[in-house]
């Protein structure tokens, strides 16, 4: 590995989950890291963490800043012309600020600017829920623009490295939308879906299972995040939201003449998109299989069924946690490889679980 | 607990996933089964499996219909004229079937049919993915129509009994809106997310994270089965398409005005939404918290995460593998009662775990 030309101080603006978690992360690296945010309550915990010390004026050789989508455009201007730092930004639309930025700094300014965006995060927030392991092994999209500096470019690749990301690059409104597709659009079609739920009569509820659960989980995060991210990438989300208004037009169309055959076309796109999405490890797709089993709801349990499971060397690709009313049990999905599916059941089965097909 | 009226024997009709499942758990019960099916070797099968045998004619006391929803209206009111035995059926949807029934059977016949769908099933399908224990802790909606035998509804709740299965009873235009809500529309939306990912970059689809998988996972399942269902609860379905029809209207022009406190007041819609999921084992929703762990993808390490949380006699209530791109490392979030995260995390980690946040 070439040494990095990373070596500090870093200034972290903005204290809270992905500020604090890219100091830890720098501090862990033997980097000296300033910290400021608005709210000196913040610091003191983040110092506090072992995070850094409260910013004292040091001149730094990187700021990054990671505050709400909202004020980043004027805090990324505002780092770029006080001192003569490269700066990034941990923040999830990348147009939009850079617009902002573009408005206010001169050109050699600029240049010392490389947005990015770490695709990590937790349904916690603030300093307290921050790690140094938060970005291990993520993604983290690098965005720089038309003029920015390849040296400024390398300095930004390095913090990826340090916290453990995997570094992608794409263009400022590349990067947007992507992010409208496999995020933003989710999210808002999820919390469609769960609107639809709140004023549903409890007995309807009733007949909720895992599929309606797992279409609408994103829609319980924050709406004071997300009313920005969604609001400050309005550019790249109209096409898609289009598209989507006239795809369900279609359908509605289908549905009422209850076309089954025209309906089946439609639902086979989705079958083509999520076969789309890269499989684990960002490697291929391969066919997997789930094996239900049901666990006592005790402690205990579940650490019996994995060493159980373990014991015929079965590699566990992805589980499911499913939930019974009305009965202590849970039923647990365990995904394997396909052409395991069969003898994790059996082996299961013979050691006493009650396995499900 | 009353003897049961359910004394067989029970003719089922559709030798697939869920009619052999019910088939296996008759005969658990010691119940005698006779099994029909269009295709002769899922009668093989089945009767391999030890589900029952082939029919021979006897005189059923229930019959049991398992076929495809397109054939269900046909299918009942042929085993309610041939014979005086209960009639039930497992399909998806439940209006469509009785008005075709209705229109060919008499007054008499029609008493002796009481619908029934079981809220389970398998990604997998035909009677050698079977169980008879497919059902167990499930909701089962009984759908009696106004004119039904309650005698008749009696014994379908025997046998649903039987399949340990907790009954739930509803109208069948009831059941039909609130499987719409919870099933049929989380799953066009799903689909219509899931298409626009078919055609995107690669690159782009590199930014996706767990949120977007959870989004379109039901949206892998078979055109050819959702087909007949969406088209066979157009009526109940029409109503909701409309409603998320205006809600997306409403949406577009929010993010065109980039109005973001009205799309927080979207958002909060679908945040009181998912809150209004009934929790796990249908009681109230508990404040619950993720904790991340990072787990080697090698056999063997979630037993041995497992056991370790165990010691501390956490119980886990929910948990969900995340995958990490271009690291053979699964990143694990395993949810806790809230009060019991930060131990968790604490013990995790003395025991030497990469804990996330």
């Amino acid at each position: 590995m070439p040494a990095r030309a990373l070596t500090g101080p870093v200034r972290v603006i903005g204290a809270g989950l992905l500020g604090t978690s890219v100091a830890l992360a720098c501090r862990r690296a033997g980097l000296e890291v300033l910290l400021v945010d608005v709210a000196s309550e913040h610091v003191r915990t983040a110092t506090g963490l072992g995070a850094g010390r409260a910013d004292d004026g040091t001149a730094a050789q990187l700021v990054v800043v990671a505050v709400p989508p909202d004020h980043l455009g004027a805090a990324i201007a505002g780092a770029l012309v006080d001192g003569d730092a490269i700066v990034t930004d941990v923040g999830s639309i990348k147009s939009q600020p850079l617009v902002e930025v573009r408005d206010v700094v001169p050109p050699d300014a600029l240049a010392r600017y490389v947005g990015g965006h770490p695709m990590a995060g937790s349904e916690r927030s603030g300093p307290l829920a921050a790690s140094a392991t938060l970005f291990e092994g993520r993604p983290w999209a690098i965005t720089p623009h038309d003029t920015a500096d390849p040296a400024a470019v390398a300095l930004v690749r390095d913090l990826v490295d340090v916290c453990g990301a995997v570094a992608l690059e794409y263009a400022p409104d590349e990067h947007d939308l992507a992010v409208a597709r496999v995020s933003h659009l989710p999210h808002l079609m999820s919390s469609l879906v769960a609107g639809r739920l709140a004023q549903a009569p409890v007995e309807h509820l009733a007949l909720s299972g895992q599929g309606v659960r797992d279409v609408t989980r994103i829609a319980g995060s924050d709406p004071s995040l997300w009313k920005q991210i969604i609001a400050g990438n309005a550019t790249a989300l109209l096409g898609l939201l289009d598209e989507v208004a006239a795809r369900l037009a279609d359908l509605r169309g289908l549905v009422e003449a209850a076309d089954s055959d025209a309906l089946a076309e439609l639902l086979a796109e989705g079958v083509a998109g999520t076969r789309a999405i890269p499989g684990k490890h960002g490697g291929p797709v391969r066919p997997m299989t789930g094996v239900y089993v049901a666990v006592p709801d005790r402690p205990g349990e579940l650490a019996r069924l994995f060493a159980d499971a373990g014991e015929g060397g079965f590699n566990i690709e992805d589980m499911h946690m499913d939930h019974d009313p009305g009965r202590e049990v849970g039923l647990l999905e365990i995904v394997v490889a396909t052409e395991q599916a069969d003898a994790l059941a059996e082996s299961l089965a013979e050691r006493g679980w009650v396995v499900h097909p």
